[in-house]
């Protein structure tokens, strides 16, 4: 039996990694995690409606608190604002120190419980924000780490199906696998309308303008879609 | 300066590891895990007092509910009983799936925050459960990891001490550093007096007795010293 682990977050790229994930194996298992992001009630809201959706074999949603604490991300920390894109190329502030390698130590204690032997992520590489948790080789490496600390006859690979995809393209394949992309939510920011300035939604327009789909979701500036 | 995070679960193991660490860096930081375990309560007491004993420039205490969540281990699992030593070669009910994976990658995130270059964990390999998290080759690749996984800037050390030695060999090596091995908890049983029956309780008095040492700490069976 073939199953599977989804690191769901409620954003586009997770969709589509569920999308996958669900077209290629027998069993899915959903996780989520609250790490204290200033958008966590909307992401767990819109997981919710995600895991209706693709009617997963389990749900499993996590309450890190100590991202929050440890800070130094504009995603967790309060005295640090989340800022508007200015298409930088350092490392933004909204870099959650190491945060990937929490989804994936998280995913890997419940793989190896539920006899799960794949954990699918949706990070992307370069068509990203420049985050080092983000990178193919740092997901290759970990693969290699976890069958060093996992009993013998644990085996679990890491799934990226993604990483080499550019927003566009994943747009084009979540269209193809009838991905909802109404469900989903990218804004760093915790409003009731995504903020259509922040470095996530203006990653995410501009790459719904490239493939010249509109954006399902509703946002708070007026965006020229024929641009 | 030099920077050191110390995994500090309260166990000999990590109070040896502190002491060398502290001998070995200028700032040392402690962290400590509340993982749902059985006896987390009794833990977190000896970590105050061992805290207190060896002043680190700021702590760290995690809760970290999710590992209880997802179970699997007598530790952590309240259907599972922990269970009398019984020599056996296998990996123990006490596993806790991928359990020092999560205390890195939590230290790998305040050592990026605070700009910590090392983390000091207290694993064993050859004398201790048979836990595979436990082994050297799983903290090397773990590094490397860590270098891929984190900011071009963050170069963080996983320094483990102890990896090769045996539980005799540290007790030796605490006596020579002051450990206060009175402080420290090994039981697996939430009692007020350690057990003396459960595999960590069986490991520690076997050591002591190896070095002629009487361990300083009460237990609940009468234990020959002399034997």
């Amino acid at each position: 039996m073939n199953k599977a682990i989804v690191l769901v977050s409620g954003g586009m790229d997770s969709l589509v990694t569920a999308a996958i994930a669900k077209r290629e194996c027998e069993k899915i298992y959903f996780l989520h995690l609250n790490y204290g992001q200033k958008t966590a009630k909307k992401e767990l809201d819109v997981f919710q409606k995600i895991k209706e959706f693709y009617q997963p074999a389990d749900t499993l949603v996590v309450e890190v608190s100590y991202l929050k604490q440890i800070g130094g991300s504009s995603l967790t920390d309060e005295n640090i604002p989340v800022k508007d894109y200015n298409g930088s190329e350092e490392v933004p502030d909204s870099y959650v120190p190491f945060r990937n390698a929490h989804l994936i130590t998280i995913a890997t204690s419940w793989a190896e419980v539920i006899g799960a032997d794949k954990i699918y992520i949706g990070a992307m590489e370069e068509d990203s924000s420049g985050y080092p948790d983000c990178r193919d080789s740092f997901y290759k490496s970990f693969e290699k780490t976890i069958d060093l600390g996992t009993k013998e006859e644990t085996k679990i690979e890491i799934i990226t199906p993604i990483i080499h995809k550019t927003k566009a393209d994943i747009i084009q394949i979540g269209k193809e696998l009838g991905v909802p992309f109404e469900l989903s939510w990218s804004c760093y920011r915790n409003n009731d309308i995504a903020c259509g300035k922040c470095e996530s939604c203006v990653l995410r327009i501009n790459a719904f303008k490239e493939t010249g789909i509109k954006d399902p979701i509703p946002y708070e500036i007026e965006i020229d879609w024929e641009e």
